[in-house]
């Protein structure tokens, strides 16, 4: 089980997103998540990673390449909200996690996870937490997750 | 009906947070939500407004300060979250809603959050979400919204 987990990391190691994810499938991938999704012009697309990398390290996407097609494989990003609440501390927003079809069940999830939530930690968050659909509560059980509230959605 | 919308808006008009706020109770109000949060010297809460204040329209804190006390009775944010997703879209974070309980019925949770919810729609969100505990839920179905996933928490 220790090999495995070395052989993924090797073959699939995680990583910052990067300009040039662009051409290697990244928004293709998130589409998976989100069928109204449809890729971005390399402008477009630079545009948004330039207000995002704006945000410094209150916002990081991570990424999955997979070093034998060069293509993204997974992702998940995570950004950091600034409270008054609890002496001014900050909370950790997990959006966006998706791993191919293609490539599921050898824990890629997970480490993407807790990529993530390591950093939110990192960097002083006093908690992380995302929103899912009730068959994803298992998973976020097996990263250390527990079922808090409920979630609410205005569509314009 | 009308009138006392009226009435409420000239004896509870809401704005955005302003640095003075932090003498008129506004973390002590926060403290309603979560327990857990203390007072902010002058120096700390300037520290977190020029944070919150550097992401431009893309976070907004609004309260309503009351007329005849001068104390801030309700409150509200709202983050704006860049995507990838949906042609390079938003979504909006609502966080934060507190309304004194010495001033509640008077239907200003839900000016607070109609208030966030058009900022929101203003800056080209395609949605609004936010996490309630489930005795919320009928409250935001009056302001608009619908019970769409679960909300998971890891606490550090």
């Amino acid at each position: 089980m220790a090999v495995d987990g070395e052989e993924d990391d090797l073959l699939l190691p995680l990583r910052r997103l990067e300009i040039s994810d662009n051409a290697k499938g990244f928004v293709e991938l998130l589409s998976q998540l989100s069928p109204a999704t449809s890729p971005l012009s390399d402008a477009d697309f630079l545009a948004r990673f330039a207000d995002l990398a704006a945000l410094g390290d209150d916002h990081l996407i991570v990424v999955a390449e997979d070093q034998r097609s060069g293509r993204i494989v997974a992702t998940g990003s995570v950004f950091l909200e600034p409270k008054f609440l609890r002496g001014g501390s900050k909370v950790g927003h997990i959006e966006d996690v998706v791993v191919d079809a293609a490539v599921r069940g050898q824990h890629l999830g997970q480490r993407v996870v807790r990529y993530l939530a390591d950093h939110a930690k990192a960097a002083g968050c006093y908690k992380v937490i995302l929103d899912c659909t009730p068959d994803l509560r298992s998973f976020y059980e097996k990263c250390g997750f527990t079922e808090k509230n409920i979630q609410m959605a205005l569509y314009f």
